[in-house]
């Protein structure tokens, strides 16, 4: 028996989707097994990390053989929720919608947009990539139709909320918000965050300790 | 003696800039101090991740008291290096790098953004925001000009890592990448890589656990 999936730490889910994204690469290359070294090189992991990663979900590498690509691939996509493709109702058309549906990686990582809104008049009804900008009204219909449950908030703060609370209405149950505030949700609602000025903080941090040595 | 920064985990340098962020609103409110309960209660954290994340950093708070709020506020400042504003460039000005100028978080948390560049004809003398879009050939003259070590790279995959070699070359030693593609760097560049693809897969995966129960 693998460990309860709820306590998988979120450091180690994020690695989950670097490993996919090698192993995919090495199955393109028609790969067959890869050593928990090779994987943690390429990465500039240490070994240990990815065996312990990959342990958490019951996959053990062989001795002088490693882990094979195509099972592990799809054990991690399977784990993932991706082995299917899940549909993705984005909210907001404005530069950050636009830019996300532009996004070339959503189909081969098993995710499809499949909706657009925004409350402007100016926005509903023009083309965003390949979809048409819906009014906010229409959001239960669509939501239901394509019985979306990942949604995306590309929406200025203050509008935020409401999008949110609208959507998890409609039983969206995951919510990846790049808008710059804190959303409220009920404990059975994923919210992931997406702070550039966070990230930015990050790396301001990583560039100082780096150039000035550390702190005592 | 605190610990050596380059020993604190990164998971707690992203609760720094959470506890910055409600640090700010407190203190926009006129409070003086707040307990680690407080604190922790309002980012969904435990009491004891509050103060061992602060402790990395020699904060301590006062039994009955708590942590004082400006104080607090300065000193993480001047760990993420944002006491002082720092420079930003963009390079890209689609879509993305359009989205990333009308943030509006950048100037409260220590950052500018002063060029933003592109390759396209089409795109270079236009304007983003309040700023005219570069030719790539002006970049080493700007970023000497603001003396810029971080930059955001905004550009298809095929493009980031030419970009970032010349953003490296002219002394850029934080990239945020929003490019879906991994980029190489010398060892005293950080690299944080915004993958919305990996968002939506650890969204998916939490959302599963969540709907599903754990699977043993």
């Amino acid at each position: 028996m693998s460990p309860q999936l709820s306590q998988v730490p979120n450091s180690a889910v994020r690695r989950l989707s670097l490993y996919l994204r090698q192993l995919e690469a090495l199955e393109a290359d028609r790969v067959a097994t890869v050593s928990s070294r090779k994987l943690a090189q390429s990465l500039g992991l240490t070994d240990a990390q990815v065996r312990k990663d990959l342990a958490y979900f019951g996959q053990f590498g062989r001795p002088g053989v490693g882990y094979e690509v195509m099972p592990l691939i799809h054990r991690l996509r399977s784990i993932f929720g991706t082995d299917r493709v899940s549909h993705i109702l984005l909210v907001g058309a404005g530069n950050l919608g636009k830019a996300v549906t532009t996004y070339q990686g959503f189909r081969a990582r098993g995710f499809e947009l499949v909706a657009v809104f925004d409350d402007d008049p100016q926005k509903i009804g023009g083309s965003v990539g390949q979809l048409s900008v819906q009014p906010m009204t229409e959001l239960p219909q669509t939501a239901s139709q394509h019985a979306a449950r990942l949604a995306i908030v590309a929406v200025p703060a203050p509008a935020a909320q409401r999008v949110a609370d609208q959507l998890i209405a409609v039983g969206v149950r995951g919510i990846l918000n790049f808008a710059p505030t804190r959303l409220n949700s009920p404990p059975d609602v994923t919210v992931l965050n997406i702070d550039v000025a966070a990230e930015l903080e990050q790396l301001s941090f990583l560039t100082n300790i780096g150039s000035s040595g550390p702190s005592t």
